[in-house]
Order: C-alpha cells, then sequence, then structure tokens
C-alpha cells in the first residue's frame, strides 16, 4: 500500500484492531467511509471523538455512560430492591433489550481468574457487597455466562451473600425459545429435563 | 439500549453501517473502542477527521490520496508506458501489495451495467483513452474482476482501442498459488487447462 498515504494507512491500522475486523475488512470499511466522506466519515468521526471525550464507568454500577452516575441508578423508579449481576457491559445491554428487568445492576467488568490474577477485589464484589444495605437490596440476581468461570464466580457471590438476609436467584437454564432439540448440547438438555415443570 | 446515553447510540447505529460489521458487532466495537477511550478511541477519532478531511481523488487516475494528483501518478519512475485499468481503488491497493506492476493505473470505480445507469462515462472510460495519448501509453493492462461484468467491460474498452497502436492484455487465469484442485470451481480448471504451457 505505497500508494495509499501515511493517514490513510494509519487510520486502516488502528480500525483493523476493532474486534470482528481483520486488515482486509480494515481496507474495504475504510474504503467505503472515505467514498462517503462527507456524509458518513466525518459525522462517525466526531460521534467518536464525542463518546472518547464524554464516556465514562457509573461510579456505582460500572455501566457505561456520560455522566459519573449513570441513567439507570438515577433513576429512583429503578430502586425496586432488585439487582442484576453481569459480566460486562454488554450483558447489561442484552438485559436492557429483553426489557424484562426493572431493577439495577452491579457489572463485574470479567470473571474471577486465578490464571489473571483477577479476585474479588478486581471485579468490585466488596462495592457489591455494600450497596446490599445502602440500597435496601432484597434480591440479588445472578445473570453470569453459563461458563465454568461465569458460574465459578456466581458461587463466590452466594457463597459471600450466604449469612445475609438478601436472597440470591440465578437465571433459568433450559431450552431457548425457538430453539431445537436437535442442535442444543446435552448440558442444555440435561439442565431443561432436571429443571422440567408442570404444563 | 434505553442505558446507553444518547451519544453511544448514535456511534453504535453509525458503526454498524460499516460493511462487515452489523448491530451487534457494531456493539462490541463501540464497547472495545468505550474501554480503551484514551488510547485507542481518541486517535481512531483524529485519524477519522483527518482522512475525512483529507482525502480526496487523484484527478488523474481515480486512486484515492490526500493530493489532486496521487503519489503514484506523481512519481516519474511509474512512467512506464503501462497503464493498469481497475474496477476499484480496493484492486488497486491489492495490485500495490502484490509490488508486481510499476507502471500507472487508471481506477473505472465501478463497471458497465445498463440496470444501473452506468455507461462509459460513468466510469471515466473517455478519460482513459485520452491518457493513452498523454502520457505514451504502450500497454493497456485490464485487471479486471473475472466476473461477467468485470469481462464485458473489459472487452468493451478493448473493443474501444481496437483501432489505436496500443497493446491491450488482460490477467492471465489459472489455478491459483498454493490452490487445490479439488476446491477449485470448473470454470477455473478449464481455463488453467486452456492456457496450460510447457514446463
Amino acid at each position: 500500500m505505497s500508494d495509499a498515504t501515511r493517514e490513510i494507512e494509519a487510520l486502516i491500522e488502528l480500525m483493523a484492531r476493532l474486534p470482528g475486523l481483520g486488515p482486509r475488512s480494515a481496507r474495504r470499511a475504510v474504503l467505503h467511509l472515505i467514498k462517503r466522506r462527507g456524509q458518513v466519515m466525518a459525522p462517525l468521526a466526531r460521534a467518536m471523538a464525542e463518546v472518547a471525550a464524554t464516556a465514562r464507568e457509573c461510579a456505582s454500577c460500572g455501566n457505561i455512560g456520560t455522566a459519573d452516575i449513570c441513567d439507570i441508578c438515577r433513576d429512583e423508579r429503578r430502586a425496586t430492591g432488585e439487582l442484576c449481576v453481569v459480566e460486562d457491559v454488554a450483558d447489561l445491554w442484552a438485559m436492557e433489550r429483553g426489557q424484562a428487568f426493572r431493577g439495577r445492576y452491579h457489572v463485574l467488568g470479567g470473571t474471577l481468574s486465578a490464571l489473571d490474577a483477577i479476585g474479588p477485589d478486581e471485579l468490585g464484589i466488596p462495592r457489591l457487597l455494600a450497596r446490599i444495605p445502602e440500597e435496601g437490596i432484597g434480591e440479588v440476581i445472578l445473570a453470569l455466562n453459563a461458563t465454568v468461570e461465569g458460574q465459578t464466580t456466581a458461587h463466590y457471590i452466594a457463597d459471600a451473600l450466604a449469612g445475609s438476609a438478601v436472597r440470591v436467584t440465578t437465571l433459568a437454564q433450559g431450552v431457548p425459545i425457538g430453539g431445537e432439540l436437535d442442535y442444543l448440547d446435552d448440558g442444555t438438555i440435561l439442565a431443561a429435563l432436571r429443571a422440567r415443570k408442570a404444563l
């Protein structure tokens, strides 16, 4: 790419570092943007600069917003006494898209990992425990991923809360809506069978 | 995503319009950027704003650069009398990565298409024909994609040059380097067989 000037090459290199884009798709994306530099590229650059300057983590729950305390933590209608614990902001967004949960969140930012030296302090678990009396939480819903790391972390939090009066629950496991048994793994089928309900 | 503030939602929507990214991967990319807002997101926004402000099409060949005439057209060492015709800037970049061609380019910006009302004028073919005497071109290499549209366009250009002294060539078709016969389509095998060479 001796022909593309340095600025364009630098942009392609930066774009290629995004998850889901490699060198080839970064080149395609940059060409696409350059062809629409007035209508798409300039607004995208402005939106990105604005978010880079204003985005921050909520001091209470770890969600991402543009204020010190996020919209959800500021919203008094969400002080329902329920606290949903998720691994990542992406999981919080997924829960919000579902529009089923009306309480507040606590974003761990990862899972416990001895290998990566991620302990309870790195995940803000002391802060989670402190929020329970502060905000009058009656139920902690552990919405962690159904992976070994997620479940290990869930058990750690459940143990830490064992002595308190708070109710600890977890998302149900079973057949996804629209799921076909033939495509499900054995573990999911087993979990769904064990948790079977009367029709 | 009622939780993500408006700026973040707007950024996700703009990112989701990039080729190769959908709504889901745009969310992932934006979260990735926000977590690295100082080291990655701000420089990316600056690089994008800079390219949006400075990128332009070369007035001579259609390549993208940051000057009215691109680096390749300004480079006197590339006045070899060979002109390589490509459909898109991405194809020009692919040729340059190969480092095999040392002449200049002509970027059509598409292929002839009656359906989309793209005729010779829209592709700058009159400008291509004008460059041949202006730049003392002796050979026009048609490096168009091996698609029906690419080959139709190649034949149109070859016909337009039929009366002139210029030599018109096209890229060889055959088995790609490292290609396995079992994975090639029948058309490629037929083309490779017809163009077989003595060992």
